[in-house]
């Protein structure tokens, strides 16, 4: 006998305004929310103080999945060069899902338009801790300018997730490629 | 004695369109939108069919403005390098005004999360007469793979405006040095 236990209203809204707003933008309703959740909007309103609450607290809650997702081990080995190639390996494989539309955290950004929103907030910080990540492999790596590095490595994870997402291009045989170049350039082994 | 022509309804539901979604998002209603306008919604709906046409218009609209502000002239002069280089040092000129949300184009498709919808048609045609610039150049300047050159540019052009425009990044110490070392490795003069 299994036994399962169903989600709680909370957790299937975190999750509804997650996938809904991952496929049809920021702008979905509270009643398409609520109505995918199965939650009444009152029991919505008494969990969350408003929308912008409940989409900042669903892009909050991927942020732990979304790392594990695209980073590699941080007790791992391979090398810096290597660790960072990763990242790339991930977003490529994960580019190629039909439901892909780019990254979630930077797609939320756009949409938003306000630095401010809470949502915005939550999504600037998981690309802070990206950055992060590709900096400190630099400097790890022996790259001339690691900060320059971690910049053009966040350029192209965006500027690749984003075109990939809409479908203006794919990522095999050009995120590596694209990578490498400025690994080299930057002297990073 | 000045004559002053003021804008029909057309154009000012078109010019209210491409700065209120440039600005809120596609999102915007149709009521902002006429208001906006100074136009009457039975009007805006004799001008066009949909709200979905008229952003496709608005975007359209837009085009030879946008090329203009970042391609050098057609029959100007300057190697395949430097005409490469122009439009990233017209998109970093762009990103410095208070108002840049970054590029357009791709935000509408992010937005719309509709390949089929009219505006994403628009921005799409207009992204891939981008990268047929990169590649035409590409290709004079003697890249050895000038179609990925011409992806590579395109993928750093969108994840540069995307980040400047949501405020993640600066485009001033970061575009060129890019742009510059992908040139290199591809042997472009």
């Amino acid at each position: 006998m299994t036994t399962e236990v169903k989600p709680s209203p909370r957790e299937r809204l975190l999750e509804a305004a997650a996938a809904l707003t991952y496929r049809d933008g920021v702008g979905i309703g509270v009643e398409a929310l609520c109505k995918a959740a199965g939650v009444s909007k009152r029991s919505m309103y008494q969990l969350f103080e408003s929308k912008d609450e409940l989409l900042a607290a669903s892009l909050e809650r991927r942020t732990s999945a979304y790392a594990a997702a695209l980073l590699p081990a941080a007790d791992g080995d391979g090398s810096p060069r290597q660790r960072i190639l990763h990242v790339f390996e991930q977003v490529e494989t994960q580019s190629g899902a039909p439901e892909f539309h780019g990254c979630p955290f930077l797609a939320a950004q756009i949409e938003l338009k306000d630095p401010g929103h809470p949502a915005s907030r939550v999504a600037r910080q998981v690309k802070e801790n990206l950055t992060a990540f590709f900096r400190a492999e630099a400097e790890r790596g022996g790259a001339k300018d690691p900060s320059l590095l971690a910049r053009q490595l966040s350029l192209v994870f965006d500027g690749g997730s984003a075109r990939a997402g809409i479908g203006a291009d794919e990522l095999t045989g050009l995120l590596a490629p694209t990578v490498i170049t400025l690994l080299d350039a930057a002297g990073v082994r």
